[in-house]
């Protein structure tokens, strides 16, 4: 295996970014190559800090690592308000691109973001690690059952995190320039791109913002709802609402109801342990008799994981590079277009924000 | 304890009767004296089926009933358009009034409806069973306590049920003229209740039906979700969610979210089972070690009930009742004021669709 691994270098090193490189490290199909900082002695000191092993470059600056001929890929953990530059320029270096999310501050910068990779004829990924968890794809098949589930009819996702007060306005992920779409870029990206996995990825109708938006002194959002709908095709309806914020406990709630079952998770973005994860999940549960009691309870639906969801998020992009490496393969399209409709319905949310909380017409 | 049972008289036969006329029997503190349908046959049958006593007068009209001087109180179980004829009936012979939800089609009947109450000193109660659960005020209890939950922030609540097709244009809780109401009136009345009782009795703001609302031929509500907001006490500002419908599979969900905790319950109006219940509630949790696992997992509390809720909201209504009767006391504004409260957000809500989902103010 060793010498298809793809060569990770890693540009910018925000906290997560220590979460990414162990699990670059872990991944049986990459390795890191190189870590850039804006400054040497921070890029040093991540490598130290991360205890990265000595082969691992450190570079000084995002350039010299997007120079580095012995680097396929990178992963960027930058703020979104970089991303722009800094994808396009990994992209035309012939970088395979593994960007953390949201990918970027509206669909406009994505599609730039997005043409780049394929004029590079790089893959494009974002860091959306929960969607490679074996749980998520053990609950999208019990969903997807129409003699378990019937019809997806509502959807109801969280993402909260509580924040310190002195957060709400210093912080970097508040700050207008560099993570302009606060809580709902932070938080709001895996409540919108939930409510898009249990569709099957069918854009909503229409977008509406729910009045209990909270900002800070710039104009940041720092808690906010939305309800999507879906209500073009009669014979398909569907309802969801979603709430991020970085007011409450934390919470990553995810429901969906169907027409025969029901699903229900409270750990869908970071399970609450590595190893395993479950979920709950009932098919045609009816009250007993005289309504005293139901005639089952759900049922927990445990799925093991060799390697944590991030590890598993590197292994599936490490695939599709060394595809396109070795046989010369086109980028898979599925997860530019995942992010490209997470982004739309994000922009969507926005907008209907900007407009007071007035509906938004989606034209796919 | 004899000779202070609460004697009830059950007004209607419908479906709902049965379990409640088990709970009167079940509470020590009351006993059931009579039933009342429109006919004597059905009345008899209703006996015959749910093995009532010998010593249950049966009467075939609800005048007979009311007229029965050894009846103190009693249930009554008629579709909602019928309610505010025979409660102010019912009160005005003195009997003290178990009314099932909703009480009444708007906020003006139910006015009447406790004037009437109030004018006959009778105690008014409705048929919320779930507020009598041990579980309910454990959860209470626990999302109250400022060092464990901190502020409450949103709550989110559902309560659906999937309903064959011919139910939608035929069944009695669909018919504009008994249960115009449709599903907010049988299902989001629990909704809205939860989420009062988890902000302590506070009107939200503002009321905000979402852009989902399904109706029948009708125009009777099948299915519909809000939001509730309560913006006016800048240090205490809250948002509610709901979601009601005869559309989706079996759900009944509670989640409530605070600056330091979180409550999850998912069968909070009827447990899975009658002897003991759970919720989920966790307090300070954070994401460990670089972000790939939690702290801490939610603890299940459960509690346990020596009575089903239903007996138990029988109980309470019996022990006020004994109150009044045995030492000349007034009737209990809680239970009028909860579902009073109740009602006029119903009836926001309700002007917000009727609106096309424009939001609705409250002066309390």
């Amino acid at each position: 295996m060793a010498d298809a691994q793809t060569r990770f270098g890693i540009i910018g090193c925000a906290d997560i970014a220590r979460k990414v490189s162990r699990a670059i490290l872990l991944s049986p199909s990459s390795t890191l190559a190189a870590v850039a900082s804006r400054s040497l002695e921070k890029a040093k000191a991540f490598a130290a800090e991360n205890g990265l092993p000595d082969s691992v470059r450190v570079y000084g600056s995002y350039e010299q690592l997007l120079d580095d001929p012995c680097v396929d890929a990178v992963y960027m953990p930058l703020p979104t308000g970089l991303h722009l530059h800094w994808a396009v320029a990994a992209a035309r270096k012939k970088k395979h691109l593994l960007l953390e999310k949201p990918p970027a501050l509206d669909v406009s910068e994505l599609d730039l973001i997005l043409e780049a990779c394929e004029s590079g004829g790089v893959q494009f990924m974002d860091g959306s690690m929960w969607l490679h968890h074996p749980r998520t794809a053990k609950m999208k098949e019990m969903i997807s059952d129409p003699h378990l589930f019937g019809r997806v009819n509502n959807i109801y996702s969280t993402s909260t995190i509580s924040r310190p007060e002195d957060f709400f306005e210093a912080n970097i992920r508040v700050k207008p320039d560099l993570d302009g779409l606060g809580a709902l870029g932070d938080l709001g990206w895996y409540c919108i791109g939930s409510i898009l996995w249990a569709t099957g990825y069918r854009l909503p109708d229409t977008v509406l913002a729910l009045p209990d938006v909270t900002k800070n002194s710039n104009g940041v959002i720092l808690s906010c709802s939305a309800s999507l709908n879906w209500s073009s095709d009669k014979a398909d309806t569907k309802t969801a609402i979603f709430h991020c914020s970085f007011l409450s406990h934390e919470s990553m709630d995810l429901a969906v109801s169907g027409s025969m079952g029901s699903l229900h998770v409270n750990d869908y973005i970071i399970p609450f342990e590595e190893s395993s994860a479950v979920f709950e999940f009932v098919s045609g549960a009816k009250f007993a008799h005289l309504h005293i009691g139901w005639n089952k309870k759900p049922d927990v639906v445990e799925v093991s994981s060799d390697l944590p969801q991030e590890a598993l998020m590197v292994e599936e992009f490490s695939r599709l590079v060394e595809g396109i490496r070795s046989s010369g393969g086109r980028p898979d399209g599925k997860w530019p277009e995942i992010s490209r409709k997470t982004q739309i319905v994000m922009d969507a949310v926005r907008k209907s924000i900007e407009l007071g909380c007035k509906p938004v017409t989606l034209h796919p």
